[in-house]
């Protein structure tokens, strides 16, 4: 099965086919305990930068699965792997990390789609994690998920479920040819607009 | 359709669920010539970074189709729109990037789906296509892609199926609690690489 998920995420589309990922299995514990700590220090700082009943909700929230989960798998970015010069990339250095992204996003799905969970942990002082897993400085850690069978899925986003943040209505985020210009102007962007607000007032 | 598509989009998943996208959807032909423009002069900076045998692939490469494509959809990421803290996103300035990225993957996938094509271009001057649309500062155009139904879709990725780079085997791109230990020692691993190599094989 995490041959099926890993091959999903190796299918992703990326710049000039350049496969810019690595797929890093961590199962030691002593490398995930490495992990945690630098989560836990880096959590410290974050719940001091909120302030009274979001600070309060904050500390309540489940925010990695480190060392519950069996197995923890940082996806990299390789910014050298297709040499110097990349088809796509030569005016946007970002694409490769972009690339890696679609990786971690077929990653999730794939693993939703076999009934595993996934986590993905943010909250680290990415120079500290590069060098506790030995990344060379071109490599860049995007996502380190956590995987594993859950009690439960949530319905809806688990942010949303417990009031941090409500869904954006999605027909607000449509704009039309340039910024700002939210007014439709024909039959097909009109027709758009009320399947999205249906979309929405249906949620 | 579309909207089912940019329905799947808005529900990618998203640091601290901040939905940092907008779709700015795009049909009018001043617009579109404007983005072919600056395609166009960038890609000829492109043409000049590759040298004989690619110089002369890269420029027989389909690398956009604006202005044949219907509707072309410019997937943006607005850092503020959560306020000035967001949770997830405390340590890792990006993350509001990659969550966008995480709905332009599933824009893409959407789209497969009902069977439209999706190509993703990328050869850019990114502060002139900002001000070609009206970006504000703090927003940026993470994917500018051009949509609409194609003659036929590759069984392979493009650039794979003309010979321009090769797929990597994916048992390759593993590694095991560090960088570089690619070396399996439990039966765990070595059965999910000998998954992984029955699948590159079998591709």
């Amino acid at each position: 099965m995490l041959g099926r998920i890993l091959d999903a995420a190796h299918h992703a589309p990326s710049v000039g086919f350049m496969q810019p990922w690595n797929f890093m299995l961590i199962r030691s514990d002593e490398v995930k305990r490495g992990v945690q700590t630098l989560f836990a220090k880096a959590n410290e700082e974050a719940a001091q930068m909120f302030e009274s009943e979001k600070a309060r909700l904050y500390q309540q929230l489940k925010l990695e699965g480190i060392m519950a989960s069996p197995l923890n798998i940082c996806i990299t970015c390789d910014s050298e792997k297709a040499g110097p010069v990349v088809l796509g990339r030569t005016h946007d250095k970002a694409m490769d990390l972009y690339s890696t992204v679609c990786a971690v996003q077929n990653l999730m799905l794939a693993a939703r789609a076999e009934g595993v969970g996934t986590g993905w942990v943010s909250i680290f002082d990415k120079a500290e994690l590069k060098k506790l897993l030995n990344l060379p400085e071109h490599v860049t850690p995007v996502a380190y998920l956590c995987l594993g069978y859950v009690d439960f899925f949530y319905q809806k986003p688990e942010l949303e479920s417990v009031g941090w943040r409500k869904r954006l209505a999605v027909e607000e985020q449509v704009m039309f040819d340039r910024w700002d210009n939210q007014e439709s102007d024909n039959e097909e962007n009109q027709a758009l607009l009320d399947e999205l607000i249906r979309r929405s007032e249906s949620e």
